[in-house]
């Protein structure tokens, strides 16, 4: 956790480069680095907390607040009018856990152990729960691409069916993961992170960072509009790499780390938990609560993400089925997430 | 099979509604829920007879009245005009195997038992037959979907090929089904509903029940153009959701109970055995009827189905690949089907 | 070997064909069929050389020259202006290795020996790759027919991109192979055909057969814009099917052969290690190739490649995951294979 210190200094630059009305690239840069170790530290506390408390409002602690720095991010995102990089960004997410998280695992791990081994049934039964969400989460997409598309109102009131069940499933999941614990690997790269808070401590740092992660959500997503002017990327772009990078860092380091510790079924479960959480918790909590914001953003995804998430829940499918994994699996994963990111670069 | 006596009664009822005139939509639910006991009766009668007979002449009669129910509605729709509905039935009725039956067994196997464990090898062939089957049956779809649809007669003889395919691939399937008994489970529900008629009283059952089905189609199918007129619901809807339920509601019911006992290699053998009849066999079957009945069919699935149906054989193929199942995987496989019916019900 | 010789006599008749100006679909027949025993010598040259060379050496050659024939052939039909043909055989070249290869050696395989075991980690880590070059290789081809076409130098320079990570892919596999030579089994179908040639036997060899090759390239080349103005044969479809099956019948032999003698770990080995090939170096170096010939060639394949390659990939998946195969997969692999051909063939 020593590398977050010297980070946190980014948050007063940033601020200072917002009143100083320095180019929007840079304040887009500074803040999206600067969230990093704002939301680590969100989701060390968390972990923390719900450490010291019992099963049930520990799985609740960290599953409302887990992702607590994606969900701020994206609430800035929508109240900014900016739905494109929010969905981009929820899409992105999932992709980065199934292919980058796991390819760097996978990769480094294979370097260092050769041949690793993991409990086949665990990686199965969240490989087959990631490509049910999946194929759930790609529903409405996929009746909006087709040649008789449905429209307006039958959009939205799809969108929030199909929110509604995900919520359901995510509740079935939760439900499952606390009376078969010993079967879930418990994602908890508080403890592999060597964190050990009082909960006075974690209670202060998860105020403390949240109100960091607020105020760096802010600038990145004002300087959001001005950059594409500027620069050309895509609001698409910026939402399917960018977010979802500075929202998981810490937990990349952690799912690297621990499968270069040969802990395999954990490292696998950080990379399906966090990917599970977005597509079934944080996805349809954002279209709620757009809805509520009186802007409302729908599940509907182009048809890239919706090949990109089928295809990378198949891979991901695959490599988890036969209990094993090499680094030559790794390194692939991470090509493919090198060239579906090549791709939606050159996205129009 | 206790509660199919009262169900019975249904039937004069739905005869006097249409002699009465009454409302089409009331028509269509009597007689729909009047075809659900004649369809159990039907296919008892079916496995009481084949039991008597030889391996061969057994799984002969199997295959070509285990789905009589089925296919007396389809040429009804058929001779009605309504293509699209028999089209949407078969899609309709592979997708109930595969999400619903399975997933409900799933559901009330898991919640009983735990962890319930089966044959992988078996399982897996099955799996990889029926994603086969799949993929064969939507290739005329994937070849009139594309940027350059081909045409007219092209399509005709294209449906009639693949037709003649999978009956080919249903010919291999038998072969090995009775080469290879110890390995397939037999989907005999007969046995396990409790039912021991001689073949005298079955043949009586049997000719008496058909007689009950093509009567109450014609009623159904009558009433399916005044109804999609009076209440907007869509002939793709009816096809896809309501015919399979009705044809296969004994066939789920006694899936899951025999997920109930723990027998997982049977149950999954009633739903994917299921599934691979109407895939293998009744497709085709209808679409050389109707070219027979000089109102040709073809196999032409629109997105929304070729979507729906390798989904399905994907993430079934995924759950039957470790060999392992629990309550989880059943609960969302019913989330899934409750999800494509919700998309399908919005469809203009 | 023996059946070679005769063919052969093909050589001289297909280059008096071209002199006497006989009929285009003649030239084509005759020249492809001569194609056959060149690629088998030429290959089989090749790993007599490379058994003679070292581990790295010997690999290298292997997959430079390993593919020759195939090579030649499509850098004559880039040089012919016919970008579309030598395309199709780079996605009918892996279709034909997955599923008519597969197909045939675990149908003659599974007859012969009923079910047949092979190692499922061995297999697996193949089809997980075949998977993922599938997936890279049809990026290109997603994102310029989805609904926001990227264009012009954007494609190309995407094309360029994805063939790099390709031959990057390639690289780490050839390296993987090595590393773990008795996980990943040979290719050798020389030692399997009971081909034990000198070094300088085995040059001669390579370089007469390579100058036959080039020779019936030009003519089969030369013979194909004819034969499609004259019989209305699709550019595609001889590509998709005819090209790929001269260039690999000598494989297909050895494939069946060695799975007939029950050694499946090196049919499934023949089958994959040919397709990777392919999809990781054939095509990558095609690209390039096409652009140092300043005739270009992107890897945009077509719709229904796109969904033929990933269904094959899927498939095979699937059969490869429980280490166990029997003659019903093996036949139905062929079913898709021949379903596959009839609708290319009726593709206006």
């Amino acid at each position: 956790m020593r590398w977050i210190v010297p980070l946190l200094a980014l948050i007063p630059l940033a601020i200072a480069l917002e009143f100083l009305h320095a180019s929007p690239l840079l304040i887009l840069i500074v803040s999206a680095v600067a969230l990093i170790p704002l939301a680590a530290l969100l989701g060390r506390a968390t972990e923390a907390l719900a450490a010291h408390a019992g099963a049930w409002v520990g799985a609740l602690l960290n599953s409302t607040l887990g992702n607590a720095a994606e969900l701020i991010i994206a609430f800035a995102g929508i109240r900014a009018g900016l739905p494109e990089l929010v969905k981009a960004s929820i899409s992105g997410s999932i992709l980065g856990n199934l292919l980058l998280i796991l390819g760097a695992s996978l990769l480094v791990g294979g370097l260092r152990h050769g041949r690793q081994r993991f409990n086949p049934h665990i990686a199965g039964v969240s490989a087959t729960m990631m490509t049910l969400a999946v194929i759930v989460l790609v529903v409405p997409g996929l009746f909006i691409l087709g040649p008789q598309p449905i429209q307006g109102a039958s959009v939205e009131f799809l969108s929030l069916t199909v929110s509604a069940v995900l919520i359901v499933i995510y509740g079935l999941y939760l439900l499952y993961s606390i009376r078969h614990q010993q079967e879930v690997p418990h994602a908890a790269p508080a403890e592999e992170a060597g964190v050990h808070w009082r909960p006075r401590t974690a209670l202060a740092v998860l105020i403390g960072s949240t109100i960091g992660v607020v105020i760096m959500s802010e600038l990145l997503v004002a300087a959001v509009e001005p950059v594409i002017a500027a620069t050309g990327i895509s609001e698409f772009f910026l939402g399917v790499m960018l977010i979802p990078l500075v929202g998981n860092v810490a937990e990349h380091f952690v799912a690297v780390q621990v499968a270069a510790d040969n802990k395999m079924d954990l490292s696998l479960g950080i990379a399906y938990g966090s990917s599970l959480q977005i597509a079934l918790l944080v996805a349809p909590l954002l279209v709620f609560g757009s809805l509520a914001l009186g802007q409302p953003m729908t599940l509907v995804f182009n048809m890239y993400e919706l090949i990109a998430l089928v295809g990378a829940a198949l891979i991901s499918s695959l490599i988890a089925a036969d209990g094993e994994s090499n680094w030559l699996e790794g390194a692939q994963l991470l090509v493919v997430y090198i060239a579906l990111g090549l791709g939606f670069f050159f996205l129009p």
